[in-house]
């Protein structure tokens, strides 16, 4: 295992939530708050995490051990720190398996542009890697931290995991899974909350996720749940009841608290790190200080909305970095490090020459806001647009289809009775879990 | 509801873990202890808990309804608390269903005899008042609080199950589950323990249960678990998805805590209360000083402990009210309050007249403390026979057929709708919970 930076042996990190000396940028699994328009500092994040960056030389390592280009998330920086990478490429390097895990807390009946990022980048990774991918909807998540009844939330996991369908994954690779409904179908996974649950104090969590004496019970266990998928035999319909498969978990940097404190505990389980590879944060319409809030439809292009809708939001919305006026804009130039528009465009334009002509333009004064604004409305209105198709395509019963609990395309042979001994020998030697 | 004294309204009561102030009696789930031989002082508790004692009108209504002499662990106040016993009488008298849950914490392989206090009484309440039975066992309580894995702590639940199926519970009648086991096949029982958790804060686990800032998160959040029996819409099968049958917790007095919390969040679940019934604790053979332990086999007769065994523990262990020699004895007589073979009889010899004329004559030092013995021995030897036969028996298919969930021998017609309609205008009125 590669983990140049240090690892956190006792969690005894410093408190996400309650912090914001430096910069002022809040990170953490409930707020994302920066009070630079270029965003979060990202370089800051990576050191105060103890995460790897994402270096030139893991890049090569893919293309190579791929045999084609890295996705342009990757190339753009937009995944941007990491975990154990080095360990997911060399056992794929030794044709040994691993799987993905991503997921999301179902906040509202359908998804912005931002929510897509990490399943966009997630797709790729599986036709790339061709592994098999597990997504939690956390609506008990959203059940105890929102005014919502269970009823409520577990409708958007529903609804969620028809637009997380949309963006193409492939029914033979990928188990989608609402808390609420698999938990209390699953021994294999309440067995390792129950695991998690013993090996992490109040105190860490308090430590770790900023939570208060006045906070509930369910949500001072909860990061067992979001733990807990992290572990191959959570999954014994996939896995074969295999519990040693690594795991690599593409998400949102925010997301990492969870899995910090997953890495701790996973050793005490006798179970693999989870590896980790983090994206930036899309930005809202109106600038980077704050990340897209799904309750806020002015803040964010929607999977669900029109040609007209895009078009009128990124025209009235989009946050520019042009001149005031023409004149200005022409003698000043652009500034594409703020602007909103030109943003988008590095999530969403995969063509790299044509992203370069644009910053150069738009830089020097040549290309105007309207124009540029023009590009991305294109761009989104054919992404969404077919979004738009695929998911009114999908049925119920795919959707279930992908919700049921089943062995996926790929073949694990049984765990062997040798491993299962020394196993056991260890579990004797160390403190019940 | 007759509930005459005050019910705490927020939770803000007294810490019973910390507090050891009056008489230094410690009650709680996971502690019993008083410096008194006579035992914990139950007067007092009722006073500090909340609840009600037993008293005499109590009793004649209860034989006034069900037309039968009371049980004499009820007669002879080893039953000596309640809350809104008299509800439950109402609905009776109004031929209205209620039902009744009971637990245990699976700590070792085999039951004592204190043990079995709540399950000989819960099967009377069962018999008497024709009704169904859940019986929960803590496993997941077991796995966290003790050294112990998973398997182990979920093994001793099956081996349980088979002591208190052994107590002669109706197969028709009676549902008993583990925790690890049910919760992850009961979407509405894991529902349940989510709304639970969402309504009560650490603070309030802290100043109910004492717990810290250092336990584990499981533990923490484990009270919902144990509230969640309070419900009829925990058990769908058996209640055919009503949540309005009312609830009958025989227990003892040690785990009203959890049941007080219970009672409080109960109506903000739009569910009714609970009831309640509390036994004193059974004594250990060293005497009244403590709560018999499971771990300590010379502390307590065993369900599957040998007439000899019996013979021994009881001649060896059981502590003496009576004089030092005979001549002593003879002239001061025995003391029946701290004799522990004494108290054992008073739990278990049926017979009124015969267990007076023994109080009389070993007070007056006519009956030397060997032949009181000698009456208990054969009384539990008895006892514990039959147990051990019935115990044998017993068919791992037959636990198997206990601990499934299903539909007991009652027909509860279905939720009706108006109910719903009205159930859903109160929720909208109050907080998703």
């Amino acid at each position: 295992m590669t983990e140049p930076t240090q690892e956190m042996g006792d969690m005894s990190i410093k408190d996400d939530k309650m912090e914001a000396v430096e910069e002022d940028d809040i990170v953490n699994p409930w707020e994302v708050a920066t009070s630079s328009a270029k965003g979060v500092d990202y370089d800051k994040l990576i050191k105060r995490f103890g995460s790897t960056k994402i270096d030139d030389a893991l890049l090569q390592r893919i293309e190579k051990l791929t045999g084609k280009p890295v996705h342009h998330l990757l190339r753009r920086g937009k995944f941007f720190s990491q975990r154990d990478m080095h360990m997911i490429l060399d056992l794929y390097e030794q044709k040994k398996p691993f799987y993905l895990y991503t997921g999301r807390g179902p906040s509202s009946d359908s998804m912005h542009m931002g929510h897509l990022i990490p399943f966009i980048f997630t797709k790729w990774l599986q036709d790339t890697f061709d592994v098999p991918l597990v997504i939690q909807l956390t609506d008990d998540e959203k059940y105890l931290w929102k005014d919502l009844t269970l009823e409520q939330a577990n409708h958007m996991a529903f609804e969620n995991a028809k637009d997380i369908i949309a963006c193409g994954f492939d029914i033979e690779k990928t188990f989608i899974f609402s808390d609420l409904d698999f938990i209390s179908n699953s021994p294999a996974f309440y067995r390792n909350m129950c695991r998690v649950q013993k090996l992490v104090t109040y105190n860490q969590v308090k430590g770790i996720f900023g939570f208060g004496d006045s906070d509930c019970i369910g949500k001072i266990s909860f990061p067992a749940i979001q733990a807990s998928p992290s572990f191959s035999s959570s999954f014994p319909e996939i896995f074969n009841g295999r519990s040693d498969i690594p795991c690599l978990i593409p998400c949102a940097i925010d997301q990492d608290p969870y899995f910090r404190m997953t890495r701790d505990v996973a050793p005490r389980m006798n179970h693999l790190k989870p590896a980790l590879i983090h994206s930036t944060f899309f930005p809202a319409l109106q600038g980077a200080q704050t990340k897209m809030s799904a309750s806020d439809s002015s803040s964010s292009i929607f999977v669900t909305d029109s040609d007209k809708q895009i078009k009128d939001k990124i025209n009235k919305y989009a946050f520019s970095g042009g001149g005031a006026t023409v004149e200005e804009h022409k003698e000043k130039g652009g500034n594409c490090d703020v602007d909103v528009a030109f943003q988008y465009l590095t999530f969403f334009m995969e063509d790299d020459d044509r992203l370069e002509e644009i910053k150069k333009t738009y830089s020097s004064g040549e290309l105007l806001t309207g124009f540029l604004k023009k590009e991305l409305i294109e761009i989104l209105q054919k992404l969404v647009g077919e979004h738009r198709q695929r998911r009114a395509d999908l049925t119920d019963d795919v959707v279930r289809q992908f919700m049921t609990p089943r062995k996926l395309k790929y073949d694990f042979p049984p765990p062997t009775p040798p491993s299962d001994k020394k196993k056991k020998k260890k579990q004797k030697n160390s403190k019940a879990v």
